[in-house]
């Protein structure tokens, strides 16, 4: 049964599958051979894996339900108050070195491939994604610092995020400004002496507050007056929760002050904040790289993190499906179809077809979207590591994916833990069962980082179209390697829908009217994702050829789900996009 | 704004609609010409409309969301502890005679039709489906007993009932059988007496213990020891919490304990719970009707129930549906396509194409729910007061279409609530904000009154193909009745679905083999869902003619958004079905 707190390994994620999409499907132990990675191999890789499962296991997932059940609030003092759990877990995930995976040596990291390090990070999304959330936060926001900041900087913040003595976030929403950062209103102002002071209000700020280790680290997104309007006079700082002093120790309390707590409908263990900047005079922020390219600087974070959102949203859906199979092998009702005997006893609800179904689109949708992450992460590794042209063809290719990356299964893996609810019956509805909150947990996804309806215009609007159609060409080159490198049902299938997603994208884009174009853009962003995630599960039964046994069965008839329930439903997709369909432009709001 | 916990009239449910639905589209003034009918005319049922909205807004919806935060739990005294704001407005709600709405004149009640009595408990539905399930629940039982229960079980518990004193439950499901009641073990034994003692465990019980009211009657599944195995041995019995006396005063506590509350994700005002039957010696409990008929009698009660639930679903995406159109009016975020003026002010988000989508997709879900759910409601008068001919024609029309007025608004009417968080973005997934709690109370409605796995096995396994496929039949007849009396582009794609419908179960029943025909059940269940809701959409344009006016546009887009979005859906279902397809059939569960 699958109402414990405490859950088994095998609930929580596969390894056999992650091993099957890192070594058999992407080849991951070839990255060895590169420079980067080349103190690395399968052994390290593994424990890295085995590691990373046990903390998972025994430190995160315990304390899930807790977590949820007791969220976080503002003690008398003041201070957020989160249940003692948190903090042990991060202890340990800290002292592993697992913060500090994918970074360099240099900065003290394992400095592992991407893929790799995603692999092992989605354990404990998948365990307790409400306290995996503050480390996630604090490799995004590094990340970006090594990436754009001065030395300084690294040295003052980024050495103790990534020993796990200080917190990190992304300051990025206000109150009136979410989808739209154009409209920030937050202001820093030079104070002579290189730094900055920031007044403003941040929203939805996730690991805004806490006391947690020593220090957060704020990235945060303002305006130096006189700057361009809109996105284009958009800085980034550092503005900490408490200042830094030059020898490294900690200093005053800086002048960010947390408004209030958000209370969600799920996601309860990660703080969530509505943050005042500069209430008593001005924050004091130091400005990252130059004037008014934050907003670039933040949507390499950004990326990064849409990956991370779909990763996130998958190892939910991944966790649910498993303990859906569980129940479903466990829990007797119902006899099979045309057994008429009322004496005979109950089978087990796997029997029954209508849980298969639901088994199945679980297992076709978790499957897709992990190896759908793995396959961006594997990009990045070669946009870092590649050759120059293979680089630049990885870095291109996962642009056009990052939007599906994030909205595919942001959609489809809640789906799945909507029918891991349903598997599960009335016991799935109760709070004694670990299915609802995963529901919960997973219905943010959809919205932060980009709601999924920004997502099909980021597609529609900017990636296929990028470089004069070279975006979408490239995708559809990638694609067809595949299919041609098969034959039968499922490349006929998938061939047929490519030619669909060329033959639309020409139409939406050749009547000139980027309204009309982008009409449906959901609808694009569905059916194109669908056609990405069947092409994943027709490359990963490419990897299998004809290996044998239940494994690699299990995959075929998940592609086989996939390919027969699944893709057909972009057909219509496609036709009311073909159709140039006006129903939304033409509506007239005022007979709704 | 829709954050307040006073929620307006017009966020709760529509007037306009309701109105619409009764007397411009399925005429029930015409009814008052019938004799069970006579005493009422349009006033009187304004009248109870008017009086159920505000009675729903200003009683009800308030404590919807202090009932969420607040979930019944059992006190020192063992006593069930609800927020007091239950029994106030249940008393209301009573003292108003609403409880007895349909029922006789004899019986203390309105005698109302059964479409102006559905429509009229929407509003409560609407506003706090929590505390309106408690007179529900009741409302079900009294309706049983008065067709199968004896003189005396009537004055002694429905009586009591009709007047709001007593409440009523319906224990079917035991911790072992759920969707299979053939598996039930609580037992009955008669008692020499004429009464029964009746031992054994119910789970899932909505309302089986709490403090409202003077007492609770249970209708109880139970089996006579030495009757036929399987459900042909099932009988009913009432079972009150308190005996009653010959006198109508109240006994001695029954034999009837709660075990415990189940905690859920949502519905919480409504106490669900594990009852234990006669742990003490025996329940004593009073048979109603004949032995071992007693799944028949409750599945009147079922069938109504499942209407019932199909009119909350849609009652709760309705709300949803409304609170997402004024806060998409009100939020302003982001400029139109094309727009590049960084100055420019932001619109309402209700400008953006994906919103429209959102918010026509609810708008098609939950008044295509509604219409569903009051033209059911409209079979039944039908069946109550119709010529023979028209009474038996509207019962077995009713029949075939309770499995799709459960499931349907179950599915879409959830579907609708996912997208109001939607719409709302970062703030629809806090609990400040309304709709998340919609959206899990409303997570429950797949999966209670029989699962929608259930529902497509009983559609296609058992009503179309009633009497020879004379079900189908009928159906089909009565959808062409509305597409003959149209013409253009929704006729046609209607007429195109309903031939695909007619043949595909013909393909089905054809192949001999009834697993394979039921493998793919749930796909027939949503297909022919969508295909009634398209026809009631047909139907209402029909209805509504070229009556000029907002609320008639409104009505014309959504049909028009159904018919391009949605109905097309159904042709890779109808593939599927078609090409009898087998992959949960032959499913090795060990690769799962």
């Amino acid at each position: 049964m699958s109402s414990a707190a405490d859950v088994p390994a095998h609930l929580v994620l596969s390894r056999r599958d992650l091993e099957f999409l890192l070594y058999e499907w992407l080849d991951v132990e070839s990255l060895t051979e590169r420079k980067r990675f080349s103190d690395h191999s399968r052994e390290t890789f593994d424990a890295v894996m085995e590691l990373s499962e046990q903390i998972a296991v025994k430190h995160f997932a315990p304390h899930n339900k807790k977590a949820d059940a007791n969220e976080p609030h503002v003690g008398e003092d003041g201070k957020v108050v989160l249940i003692p759990e948190v903090e042990q877990a991060l202890t340990v995930f800290n002292d592993a070195g697992l913060i500090s995976g994918q970074f360099d040596d240099s900065l003290g990291g394992m400095q592992l491939p991407t893929t790799v390090s995603k692999a092992s990070l989605a354990w404990f999304q998948a365990a307790n994604t409400g306290t995996a959330t503050y480390p996630f936060l604090t490799i995004g926001n590094a990340n970006l610092l090594i990436e754009y900041g001065s030395e300084d900087l690294v040295d003052a913040y980024v050495r103790p995020m990534l020993e796990g003595r200080f917190h990190g976030t992304m300051c990025l929403s206000e109150p009136g400004a979410g989808s739209s950062l154009a409209y920030i209103t937050t202001k820093a102002v030079e104070q002579g002496d290189g730094t900055y002071a920031v007044t403003g209000t941040k929203m939805w700020i996730s690991g805004g507050e806490h006391e947690l280790g020593e220090n957060i680290v704020h990235l945060v997104l303002a305006k130096i007056p006189g700057g361009p309007a809109g996105v284009k006079g958009i800085s980034l700082f550092v503005v900490p929760k408490t200042l830094v002093n030059a020898d490294g120790s900690l200093g005053e309390r800086n002048d960010v002050n947390l408004v209030g707590l958000n209370h969600k409908m799920g996601y309860r263990g990660t703080t969530n904040t509505l943050l005042a900047f500069g209430e008593n005079g001005g924050a004091t922020g130091y400005l990252v790289g130059e004037p008014h390219k934050g907003l670039s600087y933040m949507f390499k974070m950004m990326n990064e993190a849409r990956i991370g959102v779909g990763m996130g949203a998958t190892a939910l859906g991944y966790t649910g499906y498993l303990h859906s199979v569980a129940y479903a092998r466990d829990r007797a009702q119902g006899r099979p179809v045309g057994d008429k005997d009322p004496a005979a006893p109950q089978v087990p609800i796997i029997d029954h077809s209508d849980v298969r179904r639901m088994l199945l689109a679980q297992k076709s949708y978790v499957e897709g979207g992990l190896a759908l992450g793995l396959y961006c992460s594997r990009l990045v590794d070669e946009q870092i590591t590649g050759e120059q042209d293979a680089a630049d063809r990885a870095g291109f290719l996962l642009d056009v994916l990052t939007p599906i990356a994030k909205a595919w299964p942001s959609q489809w893996c809640l789906e799945a833990n909507n029918l891991a609810i349903q598997v599960h019956g009335g016991y799935g509805y109760t709070r004694d069962y670990n299915v609802e909150q995963f529901y919960r947990d997973n219905r943010l996804n959809p919205i932060h980082e980009g709601t999924n309806g920004i997502q099909g215009l980021d597609l529609l609007g900017r990636k296929v179209v990028a470089q004069g159609g070279r975006g979408l060409q490239l995708l559809v080159e990638t694609i067809t390697e595949t299919i041609d490198a098969m034959s039968g049902e499922y490349a006929d299938a998938l061939r047929a829908a490519v030619d669909r997603l060329v033959a639309v994208t020409g139409t939406l884009w050749g009547q000139g009217d980027a309204e009309v174009a982008l009409a449906n853009s959901s609808a694009y962003l569905e059916a194109t994702g669908h056609v990405v995630v069947a092409w994943l599960w027709l490359d990963q039964l490419r990897a299998i050829g004809d290996k044998e046994g239940a494994f690699y069965d299990g995959k075929r008839v998940a592609a086989r789900y996939f390919f027969r329930y699944e893709l057909p439903k972009t057909g219509p997709q496609f036709d009311l996009l073909e159709n140039l369909d006006r129903t939304t432009l033409d509506l007239d709001t005022s007979v709704l």
